[in-house]
């Protein structure tokens, strides 16, 4: 019984996810009004992207209809709505003379130019919300928030005499009024990988978890498209590459379907990068141009390549290096993102001992391994530069090739978390995506044949806290800091596909989305922690299957109830 | 090229799962006629879920529109379909005198009288095809086989005259006839464990678990559908139970909701086997009957309980004998199965220390904690009898509790396999579901708040292959081999919900399926083996896809299509 009386006196946090930087909110209830609306305050027409938000944005208010993760749910909350100010609208004000572009103008332009800032304040006293930002990004990341306030009902009628017009409506309420925060990403890159490759993953399914990734304020979309097992994109220049390479014609991405992803994800505030990954991970194009790949499906394929099939460009012949850049340019040429990675992970030096065409080239082009592999990438990397946008390699490129890159170049550290130290000393920007922290396929067990006791290779699982924890400073000196730009939680999709990417991704991916966004410290100023962090996790979770999102329950429902009754002991 | 010819040359492997006991095979394509049709050839007419799985049957046929899994799909075999002849139809054909049931009535009957034996041929020289049974529910599983013998040229044209009238529509083929099978299965029991009290599972979710339990001859859905954090089973004599202990309102099963699975289930051959797990496992039952609970919620919840809430039953208090025989009286007299476990797993006796009710009532009966805790077992034990059913219990009861079960009482293993022995050498017949080989939760990371580090207490992922590698007669004697009904893979579902349960499950589950209907030995002799089985296993996956269940990946789909090249090298 005191314990039950300290709940109830204790501050409830706030189910906001991810954390907003800085946060105040009371203890008053309020209600939405029936007449309430959201108000775009600026002369300037809304770009429709913004118009499109504001209205999925009422309809999630209406159709969440979550109730509040409490025992008893709506019923715990009732008595304090008898006394709940009704809020009559929500204005959206630009603010700053700065023009007013599309949410997705601001979500594709230069990653250290973007502006996700916002101020929010809800009052308790029935006066109208307010949203200020100096973007419609901005603007939007706060909707997004605001969203995240609000609690159903759950159909249970009501003392407003309104709503005893409408027996089994719900009222809309929050219990924290009044609300006030000012916020703003610790980091400028939060991003998510998926492989598309290993299996298909149909465009449906892939917006699916771009609504989840805005949700907690993802802003990049990481897509590693092609790989040696399959090549589903369609590139307008070399139209053979999809048309043998994907598993089948129905399995492909074509260019219309890369720019409905694209337009699809720039309006709910993400940039789509997109990964070519080479000079390894290129079998499939052997499917096509037999010619270009060294080692095609050798066996055994372990000596060869990292999984099967074998199968690596021929990167040493210069016709190999042209064929990329006009594939990269004819790409390129497509994308609005100011990132495109060409990859460079795992790339198999057997493969090419043996391999007469690509033996041959070093010698007519009297090169050795290293500085042949120096000419592709930077010559790949012109291509990307020619184009207007900024070069994105894993971390092998830089610490085990050593290749000469350019200063511009991000790397992605995937092998350890240990390895950031490395890229740093090296004076390379990074985005964090280590798979001792965010890998997703991990702990699945292995995937190949005739491997009875097999386990994945990067067991264990690695879960929602494993992640949290993650400190991305860690080991760097505080001169090294600003080479971090983010990181990002990844899927490798050898053991997935769209039966199964929404329950391994989510809720988990949003565990590194607040890493990123809310920084070491959370809004009390203590440093991020997961036991205060789960309530809130639960709280998304559940909000994400209210729209549609298969995402997993963290905990039984009773623990999701009562938050800390079910900690380690 | 060498190999390729190889790989044409040889047979191919019929992708039916499980594996039947005989069968045979030949290399002529038949196509379904377009007239055909499914024939019940018995005078007697057949029972309504005989009809409706023949219904059934003939629709999938024609949706699975399953291409083959080979390099090329549907368009590697339209060569051979050329020749093809055209099967008229498939004859069901009760064989003996015996009275025609239901197929509910012969799945939900004693598990050693059941009759799931059939044979099966497919000719094809344009002949009837046909499959013989002593029972309807032999019938259901012939048609289960021959379903998975039909793959679809998908949508692509044909040589046959007929189908040149419908541009588009696909010819469904199969490729290896003559196709005799001679089948029965190795085990009686063959089931799957659901939980549906850490979280929910709507009805319509159980639905689709039991179809694909079906399509792989699973034949028991063992429903454990209460536990400490929730009770969502409506009970007649006690609705207080579901009223107070579930989840919500929502988040129960009607009387009339475990009408409906039960015939579903039976529907399709599988009978449902109630758990309402006791003494322990029991928390929930507090929220309504709050007398019969000892150490409800006692903090640390590590000393009371495996998991939290703590929470048992006052087992010694006859009262509380008597409230669980008339719940269970309650429950039993509504169900068609012979089966019913009453649990008894994971007794915290820490939990009865303090307990002033608990020992006030040892003193009054004059028992001790073990003379009253058989007093309990065997009086809910008499209880299921009297109902006319067997008791089936975890094996604590029996080898840790050493309560002195009736000789018809069921054990399942399920700590470790290696207790199968003991059970045996105690002379109990036993249902497998070692954590070890079969538990399906396992390897997901810890669920518990605050453990940053924690991994899943059955580390690792139990994979299709460890179950398929699971032998259920390992370290008995010859002589207690007949105590082996079967057994089944278990999901616990404490980070499970409707979001997941397809992929967690599926295709796993099937692995147990296999073992338990095939036995030791596939219908070629050999030891069955998971390299073998693998191109099966995909084969079965993408048919469950095809059929609604979101069953995961198992590889690549390029490995999927080229069998062995992916395995451990």
């Amino acid at each position: 019984m005191q314990l039950l009386s300290l709940l109830l006196l204790a501050p409830v946090a706030l189910a906001l996810w991810p954390n907003p930087r800085n946060v105040s909110f009371g203890t008053s209830s309020v209600i939405l009004s029936p007449t309430f609306w959201i108000h775009w305050a600026s002369t300037t027409p809304a770009p429709s992207d913004m118009t499109a938000a504001i209205s999925r944005t009422m309809a999630q208010l209406y159709t969440d209809n979550l109730q509040r993760l409490v025992v008893g749910r709506a019923n715990a909350d009732l008595q304090a709505l008898a006394y709940a100010a009704e809020l009559p609208m929500l204005h959206l004000e630009i603010i700053g003379n700065s023009e007013i572009k599309s949410i997705m103008a601001e979500a594709t332009c230069e990653l250290g130019s973007r502006d996700e800032s916002y101020t929010l304040s809800v009052p308790a006293d029935g006066t109208a919300a307010m949203i200020q930002a100096n973007t419609t990004l901005g603007l939007f990341r706060g909707l997004t928030t605001f969203s995240q306030l609000w609690y159903s009902t759950g159909g249970v009628a009501s003392t407003f005499p309104f709503y005893s017009f409408f027996p089994g409506a719900s009222m809309i309420y929050s219990i924290e009024a009044p609300v006030t925060v000012m916020d703003t990403p610790a980091y400028p890159y939060r991003g998510l990988l998926l492989d598309t490759a290993r299996n298909f993953i149909p465009v449906t399914d892939l917006y699916r978890q771009l609504d989840a990734m805005s949700y907690v304020k993802i802003n990049t979309f990481h897509w590693h498209v092609t790989d040696s097992q399959s090549f589903p994109l369609t590139v307008a220049a070399y139209p053979e590459l999809s048309q043998y390479g994907a598993y089948s014609a129905a399995q492909t991405y074509s260019l219309q379907d890369v720019q409905n992803v694209i337009n699809y994800a720039g309006a709910i505030g993400i940039d789509v990068m997109v990964e070519i990954d080479t000079p390894g991970h290129t079998a499939s194009i052997w499917e096509s141009h037999p010619d270009y790949i060294a080692c095609w499906n050798e066996a055994p394929w372990g000596t060869y390549a990292n999984e099967p099939p074998a199968g690596q460009l021929r990167f040493a012949v210069p016709e190999v290096l042209n064929f990329t850049q006009q594939m990269f340019a004819s790409v390129l040429s497509t994308l609005p993102s100011t990132l495109f990675s060409t990859g460079g992970d795992e790339l198999n030096t057997n493969c090419y001992v043996n391999d007469t065409e690509f033996q041959q080239a070093l010698i007519s082009t009297g090169q050795n391994f290293s500085s042949a592999l120096n000419t592709f990438v930077l010559g790949t990397h012109d291509t990307v530069r020619a184009a207007g946008k900024t070069p994105v390699v894993w971390e092998e490129m830089l610490l085990v090739q050593n290749v000469s890159l350019g200063p511009d170049t991000l790397v992605i550290v995937w092998i350890s978390s240990d390895d950031a130290l490395a890229v740093a000393q090296k004076g390379y920007k990074m985005i964090h995506g280590p798979s001792d922290y965010f890998y997703l396929d991990c702990g699945a067990g292995a995937w190949l044949g005739d491997d009875t006791d097999g386990t994945s290779w990067c067991d264990p699982f690695k879960t929602w806290q494993k992640a949290y924890s993650f400190d991305p400073l860690q080991n760097l000196t505080e001169s090294q800091y600003s080479l971090v730009l983010g990181g990002q939680q990844l899927l490798w999709t050898e053991q997935s596909g769209p039966e199964n990417v929404d329950p391994i991704v989510w809720p988990r991916a949003a565990a590194s989305a607040e890493v990123f966004w809310t920084g070491a410290n959370g809004p009390d100023g203590l440093p991020r922690n997961s036991t205060e962090a789960l309530a809130r996790l639960h709280d998304v979770r559940y909000r994400m299957v209210a729209r549609g999102i298969n995402a997993i329950n963290l905990q039984p429902q009773w623990c999701a109830l009562r938050p800390g009754d079910c900690n380690l002991v």
